[in-house]
């Protein structure tokens, strides 16, 4: 291990952080609010990082144990440090509270402990949606993007924070790829932000809101969520842009570049858009008899299933209520997500294509056993590596989810809401089913099962692996 | 396809399912009951196999494909022929829960639709019974242990009909081993025959639990199952049976070849019983409240740790009344089986060790991305073919409870209900949680939900490959 060099990462990760909460407190000072609690968080996070960058590594390598390593230390150094403002605001009163809405916030996930949104001051609930703007892209792929890094080595920590099971550089440097993608991230917040102002929302909450979205987070500034706005036009904005950025940010790059018609041929768009359509029209089938009529119902489908894929968690509507079919496809949406190389959670359409061509590419090999059978992505052939690492994810996902929900279950509440609990945390989506729908929140559970999630959280945010290595005893052994 | 070859063997199937209809046949003889149905059943069977005997095969060569065909065909014409006396004889007056009580019979998975198993016909309860005893250890093994076949290709069959990752012949040739594995098989159920019997049983219910045991099936010649007995002695042989019945049946031949030390090295052996063991701790703990003492809680934890995990469904209390950790952990243990080579159903063990060895290798090459990682089992590598199958089958078992759950609740009912039923029916487990608990039965189902429990049930009983090989279009293809 590069402890140097991983505590250089820290220390620049932290230093970010106070500077990204100059934001609420500009917020905060706007709506002539207090800010001490802003100070004396940015001073926390800027003496931490300042003591750090004190150390000075003696090589710049970085191997791929160390970048995993890095990763998930920042990450966990951004929840801790980036729940000071709610707690010492006295917005959150209680400390593990206040974590786990900083977890939810930077992981995206959207899953609150909070009774009502508007009791929380404005720099606060800033802070609480740009949150999710910040971890939707992911930090250290911003850092890479505005400092200069050893572009070799960078790779280790693109590749532990970004979504998805390969990771390809749009550009051949490492530094350029992050700048393109947050330019299109940035881009498409903008666009969002402006079409909220042109639906009637004020610019805080038109900014805030396009934050939770492009993060495909889901907090709000209302209790009521989208539901409070009561506009039509709000909902589909902010439906179609979640998934926008659930979409793989590569296709934006290809159009951007002029090759659009190879977009039209990507799998993984084919699958996402067939599968939002076919959830979208089914579900509201399901629906219609608790709405009067099929339009109104694939209003809610199509919200609900757009929410729910894109692993967001605006709500408009209780699906809590909703018929048994219609409950369960939103629970399998909960674990598909959407696609690779986006801010959304869950196991990712990809994963989940060459999971099926490669179980298809089995069943011929047993019917055939001489015969030779690949599998292809693309028009690509996949290699045996990437094939084995994504049948290993799928297997630490649903393990990871039973065992959060066993662990869950030792403190009683019903299996709907410890399953749900556990899925939504894992895919970063917020609400469950159960006690923890749209209508309820994460307070049903203890402060040990809200750390719990917290941990499940940051295992989904960075899909697994990079906490999973850097908990692994052989990781450590020399 | 050498389809000759196939129609020969389902020929063989059904004319051994004949003479084995002629054991309930004799019961209900001994009872005085009228056993037409038994007759007509028995010339419908005897038929259909002297005609398809008739066609000659060009050649006796078996592919993969050939024997996973041959098996898929067979366990489907045996659900279907076995459930002519249920019908015909007036005890199930409705076909299709006829065909589900056959199917649920011979896959041992112990599922029923009936309300009051005592108004049943002697000799259909025996059959009804005697049915998962067949199907336990597969009619095509035993099919090869008393006919002549050509031994080279019958490995197929035995691959096809055999449940676990890996098929070791105990000795070199088939035919042998199928000899030793029922012999094994009988003399277990013949103990367990006599020790029901000195626990006060009649011959009849002795000798039908025995059967029931041995198959891990779960079926009871009275409605409250083993309760009805109210003694704490058939409830420990029962339990004690059960988990024999689901041990590899490797190791019962180890110990008569006289090398119980390597038994004791088993790993699977080993996972088992340290399952087993802190499964029944925790949920005694965890129930402790609701029956007054330790020793209390203990006595239904341990049996129905063993019910479940050895996938026998015998029931002495209502575990859905159970708080959330109890009730959660037995769902875990209903997806995981007990061991490979032996009568239970599930996922089995060795493949769950194998799949946290591969993963934990995984993670090993993540950290380390230069270093030679290998799986090893029992001392011995395990091949990157056979651990690729079981992460197939791993990711299919999930896919199908998943698919099966959706389109149950097409109908409606709880999510509970739903869910359970599929992974009951595809473990071979009979009762799950919410209605269909220890209390509920199958009738909350539609006709239609039935037919795919059945299928379900078959695909579980088959391990899933020669169901969906000889579903898949490309097995078909020229």
């Amino acid at each position: 291990m590069n402890y140097r060099m991983i505590a250089r990462i820290l220390g620049l990760v932290l230093l970010l952080l106070a500077a990204l909460m100059l934001l609420p407190l500009g917020a905060g000072l706007c709506y002539g609010e207090s800010v001490a609690h802003f100070l004396l968080s940015i001073g926390v996070a800027g003496a931490l990082g300042g003591l750090l960058l004190c150390v000075r590594p003696k090589s710049e390598t970085l191997y791929a144990r160390d970048g995993f390593a890095a990763v998930s230390l920042a990450w966990l150094a951004m929840g801790a440090l980036g729940a000071l403002p709610f707690y010492l605001s006295g917005d959150i009163p209680v400390f593990t509270d206040a974590l786990f809405e900083s977890f939810s916030g930077f992981t995206t996930t959207g899953a609150t402990t909070l009774e009502r949104v508007e009791d929380m001051s404005r720099g606060c609930l800033f802070w609480r949606l740009f949150s999710q703007w910040i971890g939707g892209m992911g930090v250290l792929i911003f850092m890479m993007a505005v400092m200069p890094m050893n572009g070799e080595h960078s790779m280790h920590i693109m590749r532990a924070e970004f979504p998805g099971p390969t990771v390809g550089k749009l550009v051949p440097r490492v530094r350029q790829t992050a700048r393109v993608l947050y330019r299109i991230y940035l881009a498409l917040t903008v666009l969002e932000t402006l079409l909220l102002l042109a639906g009637g929302l004020d610019f805080y909450e038109a900014l805030l809101h396009a934050f939770a979205t492009a993060g495909t987070g889901g907090f709000s500034t209302r209790t009521g969520s989208i539901a409070a706005f009561g506009s039509l036009y709000v909902e589909l904005v902010t439906a179609v842009f979640a998934l926008l950025f659930s979409t793989n940010f590569h296709l934006f790059f290809l159009i951007l570049v002029g090759r659009a018609r190879s977009v039209l041929k990507n799998e993984e768009l084919r699958w996402y858009l067939g599968l939002a359509a076919f959830a979208s029209l089914s579900i509201a089938w399901n629906i219609r008899p608790m709405y009067g009529s099929f339009a109104a119902a694939l209003r809610h489908a199509f919200f609900n299933t757009s929410m729910v894929m894109t692993t967001s968690s605006f709500n408009t509507v209780d699906y809590t209520l909703w018929p048994p079919y219609a409950r369960f496809a939103l629970v399998l949406l909960m674990i598909t997500g959407a696609c690779a190389g986006s801010t959304c959670g869950g196991l990712k359409l990809s994963r989940l294509i060459m999971l099926l061509k490669a179980a298809r590419a089995e069943l011929r090999r047993m019917a055939r056993p001489r015969s030779v059978v690949r599998v292809q992505m693309d028009g690509r052939r996949v290699d045996g590596d990437t094939i084995r690492a994504v049948q290993t994810f799928f297997l630490l996902y649903v393990l990871l989810i039973l065992l959060c929900t066993l662990l869950l279950s030792l403190g009683g509440r019903d299996t709907a809401t410890n399953l749900t609990a556990s899925i939504a945390c894992l895919s970063n989506i917020g609400p469950g089913m159960g006690l923890i729908g749209p209508a309820g929140n994460y307070n049903v559970f203890s402060p040990a099962a809200k750390m719990l999630l917290c941990l499940v959280m940051l295992l989904g945010r960075l899909e697994l692996y990079p906490i999973l290595v850097l908990l692994s005893p052989s990781t450590w052994r020399r």
